[in-house]
């Protein structure tokens, strides 16, 4: 039987809950399309930080660079502070395999009652292209005479050619295979130098696909139109920090940030994706068992997409199931979509419909 | 009869509609409480820069440096980058005079639909202390090997103590006179060197405010949380780009853009403080006589306040006159509100309030 190899990360918090629930969705739909998942868990995340001084080993990104893909559940612990958590495990992943496409899809499901009036399913539905390996998240600054009066941090945003036209460029072929509408987020007119830069590399690429309507915003207009016009938007690219403002904007108008999933991407070299939720490790609502599962279930649709040579009809398979479960009144949802099931209800549920 | 000596700046597009709307209110309100605005007005602007290749005059500054205050309509033009138009003439201003705190209140009025379903009047009401100096928007940085495969564009934010230390304080201070509620927003698991730097700063200064109580909360999910629990926020303190995401997010979930007014100050210097509607320049409706004047008469009321002793009497009867209007079903309502009024109309009305 076909066999992939995918290196599990269930991290933080509820990352071990959600990810294990996904682990139970996954392997039931890929028995279904013939396939396997041959699983290799790591433990890396905060607990391992906090007994030996690191969130994963030194040569961790060594040890799962040829599984065919990486699944992420969550990192973060309140009692660390986020900038050692994420810079020792999420962000050098992204990086050190050059995941330059954060795609994150939201869509406003049957049953799901947005926080915005007016707005009911299918009402929205949109794809961020985000920049993954450089812009505002790189690691350049620093900060001088501290504690002084002249105290100074510096933190520089970095935006290379090479980083700046393939993530234009997959979101216009992203946009070809969708409405054909591509929203660029910008902020040109106070970031002169990182801004303008881009915009000139949007016009650039868009010369390549006249097909395809282009639309230039400025952050803050973007995220005031992500209220009051979400309807308009279909392709959205995005440097990283505003890929993750939108992002996480996109995921609450359309009901809960427990249903979005993402994939970090690079389709041209030989390293695995990685695919995590875009929820976070919850400490609040850890180990009673009510996560909601679906964020992580559908990331692992989008892995699925993205697994060798494409098992788009397995994928398809966990969307369907997904949606007629939220569709369906009578299912069981956990606490953050307004019901009192607890996660394995969900999955249990969710097996039945695959 | 006491007189304050006001530089106006109508700008651009709509922002000579609602000027001239809003001095119309301000001079009934001023006459109401015995003292009176003497006017000095600039055609600085972009029809200024197409003829003459300059927002304002070199001497811009100079020449608006002794006013009591200023008042500045709108910025932005179709036929002109926005990063010339800005940093032309808003964004100098703003520095120049080194007019720190860019403060923004937001309040949902009787009578105003939010686009966030639940939300009726009284249940938000917020203020935002933005920084408006320094952070994301300094011009630090570049791009170099233009057009070539190596080609990298910086774009530095630069974060001092003396900057971010007082809006802090200013934002703390704030919180006193309110509910004693203050939010930082932050992205220092992404950003480590300002954004902690930025959280060190909000934790020193929390010090001398034990009564605060302080969240902090990273900028994505900030924006989030506008969107889904906007009643949670009290005071907000954040950086340029920050302040101005989180801005127009809060203007859009208290109705409109229309009714976001805003104050660029610095409350020790000499230089005059700089007044100015949250909306911009609106080419689509321009000379059409159906711009929303409330956000510039608000804009006056905020500038009264912070008026030589402070004439909050006068304010205050312009904020009793907006929130009445808007409650009156009856009263005439601009397109943006849902009505068909014309800018004149709603003067009058308001005029007839006062
Ligand atoms: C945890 C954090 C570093 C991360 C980000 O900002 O990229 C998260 O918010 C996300 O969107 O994946
Ligand atoms: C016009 C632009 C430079 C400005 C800003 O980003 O500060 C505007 O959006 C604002 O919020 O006042």
């Amino acid at each position: 039987m076909e066999t992939y190899d995918i290196a599990v990360i269930p991290g933080d918090g509820i990352g071990t809950e959600v990810t294990s629930a996904a682990m139970e969705v996954l392997d039931t739909v890929a028995e279904n399309h013939d396939f396997q998942l041959e699983r290799s868990t790591y433990d890396w995340g905060t607990e391992r930080y906090l007994d030996e001084g690191a969130m994963m080993p030194d040569d961790g990104l060594d040890r799962i660079e040829s599984a065919d893909s990486i699944f992420l559940g969550a990192v973060g612990h309140p009692e660390v502070p986020d900038h050692v958590t994420l810079n020792g495990l999420l962000l050098p992943i992204r990086k050190g395999f050059d995941q330059y496409i954060c795609k994150r899809p939201n869509k406003l499901f049957e049953g799901i009652e947005s926080p915005l009036r007016g707005y009911g399913a299918g009402d929205i539905d949109l794809v961020v292209y985000r920049e993954n390996t450089e812009g505002e998240y790189a690691n350049v600054g620093g900060r001088e005479h501290r504690g002084f009066s002249n105290e100074v941090a510096v933190q520089s945003g970095l935006f290379t050619r090479k980083g700046t036209e393939r993530i234009v460029r997959s979101a216009f072929e992203a946009a070809t295979e969708r409405e054909g509408h591509l929203t660029s987020i910008t902020k040109s007119n106070a970031q002169a130098h990182s801004m303008v830069f881009w915009d000139d590399i949007v016009k650039e690429v868009s010369e390549d696909f006249p097909e395809v309507e282009v639309s230039s915003l400025l952050v803050d207009r973007a995220s005031m139109d992500l209220v009051r016009r979400p309807e308009e938007f279909d392709v959205v690219v995005a440097s990283n920090l505003f890929g993750d403002i939108s992002t996480d904007i996109a995921a609450i108008i359309t009901g809960s940030l427990g249903l979005a999933p993402s994939g970090n991407i690079n389709e041209e070299n030989d390293y695995p994706d990685m695919f995590e939720p875009v929820h976070g490790s919850a400490p609040d609502i850890v180990g009673q068992g009510i996560a909601n599962p679906l964020a992580s279930v559908l990331t692992g649709a989008m892995m699925f997409e993205y697994l060798g040579d494409g098992k788009e009809a397995a994928a398809d398979d966990i969307w369907n199931a997904v949606e007629a479960q939220l569709a369906d009144e009578s299912a069981p949802r956990t606490p953050d979509l307004g019901g009192d099931a607890k996660t394995v209800d969900v999955v249990s549920d969710l097996s039945d419909r695959l």
